[in-house]
């Protein structure tokens, strides 16, 4: 048995684990990132981390996967730039953590490391062209086509939560319009339905503080049976319907992953996902895609990471 | 001098043309389709096509590369499916003609022929991250990532004319609702505007008959300073641009390469993608796209037929 470990990094915590070559997770460690102590402090703390899970390996480490929270440049291993870690610009993190800890580091986005793991041990395997897309706070989305993990010109590829489906739509925190995370990701979600209660607060009846709305108190009105928070829920369900038969036309996947904190609530979206798709996208795209919900959970970032460590290193070996 | 010959054929017209290593054209063939005639009649036609441009060749032939208007596994060279061309289903065309013809036969999407011949030849030449849309009656495009044409899990990646920019909005021709064809397609464009005129006609004055209404004609009516007109040329410039916003943020190209019959007649609607992208697509994508018309016109299906049956030729030799 050899291990590899698998670190992800955003912007409230770093979580970094042993990662077993079927994607076994093992003895995790998780802080605080810290991140608005800057760059210099949350490497430290990165490399802290790693050394704490790398003490307590049981056999030989053969690789470190970063999956970062940010845009990355993954053949070079820079950190070009991360909405919420400051400072974050051009960071050269896979030589910089190579030098200290004498082990072969490969970084990517964490979306893409996700949707790596979804396809090397999750809900993906044996698709060679797949989409994951994970719906939390935010909504974003890995892309392999043809086996290949797609990253693009400047390693932001599948962002598909800032595609517009409401032309001059409501304002997304992108500074876009109409994205399809302004209405189905978390944020959106609770900001969109504490509007309707304060205008429609009698429907509504009890549902505690308004400031303390979320999308997760929304899914807990759904299960309860409460019609408006219902109503709501096939509304957004169908904006990710409309999303996806979008993603389906564009990219023709095989297999079309769901996955994340807020799908999590909503069950019945997966279904209404895949009822959109057959109904709305070309036929050559719709008979082709099969909806998944992602297997792997909220360690996907992490095992993923350590999969594609692996992974490159074996394609350097190989050449 | 060695030859390919480059073949582009649609519901209404196969082209068939010597192409040499540089994409230049020599002795080009037109037939009519006469689609309605059936798989045979037209596999025959396509045949005497390329028979003929044969025997006109004054050096080798080394390969047939073809460009057909529908689903195509490119891998294998089967037509699965072509809306305009009646009775084309699982048609082995490589097989077929490769027996006949006795010479490396290469069949791939009559689109992404077009967007292979910009990587080519044309404006896309040097990226390998390259979005092609081409804007005529419909909307198609071709995607190449990582130098790789990407046809997805059943050849039809790349509909970005299908991308619903308008969440339950105007009916599409391919049965979804909202798409960006809806709006900017040659056919959408006359349709919307053919209304307007109805609803409108003291403001739109003597504009022809309201049958022969074109894309056209509004381009023309654009051209001598007709304010409606212009005022419809905005919205529909700012629908494209809202579209493209989507493309960046999903795929991340190096390049953008805007082409089509439509967009001819509305030659500022180039400089209207560019800058709804810098305003509104993440800045991650924005920075590194730039916007540029594809360079080499009509012939650029049967032109990248033939490089991709060099290429596909090569591949094969090279291993």
């Amino acid at each position: 048995m050899d291990w590899a470990i698998g670190v992800d990094i955003g912007g409230t915590k770093i979580e970094a684990a042993l990662v077993d070559e079927r994607g076994a997770v093992e003895g995790l460690y998780r802080q605080a990132t810290q991140a608005d102590l800057g760059p210099a402090v949350v490497l430290d703390r990165l490399q802290t981390s790693i050394r704490i899970v790398l003490d307590q390996a049981p056999g030989p480490v053969r690789a470190v996967g970063i999956g970062f929270a940010g845009q990355v440049d993954a053949s070079s291993g820079v950190v070009y730039y991360a909405p919420n870690l400051p400072g974050w610009r051009d960071v050269p993190l896979k030589a910089k953590l190579e030098s200290t800890l004498g082990l072969p580091v490969f970084v990517l986005n964490d979306v893409h490391a996700a949707a790596w793991a979804e396809w090397t041990y999750g809900a993906g395997q044996g698709w060679d062209d797949l989409v994951c897309v994970f719906i939390g706070t935010g909504v974003g989305g890995g892309v392999i086509l043809g086996g290949r993990l797609q990253t693009g010109a400047s390693g932001s590829l599948g962002e598909v939560g800032h595609m517009p489906i409401v032309a001059d739509g409501r304002a997304c925190r992108c500074g876009g319009r109409g994205c399809l995370e302004a209405y189905i990701g978390g944020w959106a979600i609770a900001e969109q339905v504490r509007q309707d209660i304060q205008a429609h607060w009698v429907e509504w009846g009890d549902v505690g503080p308004l400031e303390a709305f979320t999308a997760e108190t929304l899914a807990d009105l759904c299960q309860r049976g409460h019609s408006r928070a219902q109503a709501w829920s096939d509304r957004l369900g169908r904006y990710l319907g409309i999303g996806m038969v979008g993603v389906v036309n564009v990219l023709n996947p095989r297999g079309l992953i769901l996955g994340g904190g807020v799908l999590q609530g909503f069950p019945e979206w997966l279904t209404v996902v895949a009822v959109t798709i057959q109904a709305l996208a070309l036929p050559s795209a719709a008979r082709t895609v099969e909806v998944r919900r992602a297997g792997l959970g909220r360690h996907g970032g992490l095992i993923g990471a350590a999969a594609w460590a692996r992974w490159q290193l074996q394609k350097e070996v190989t050449g």
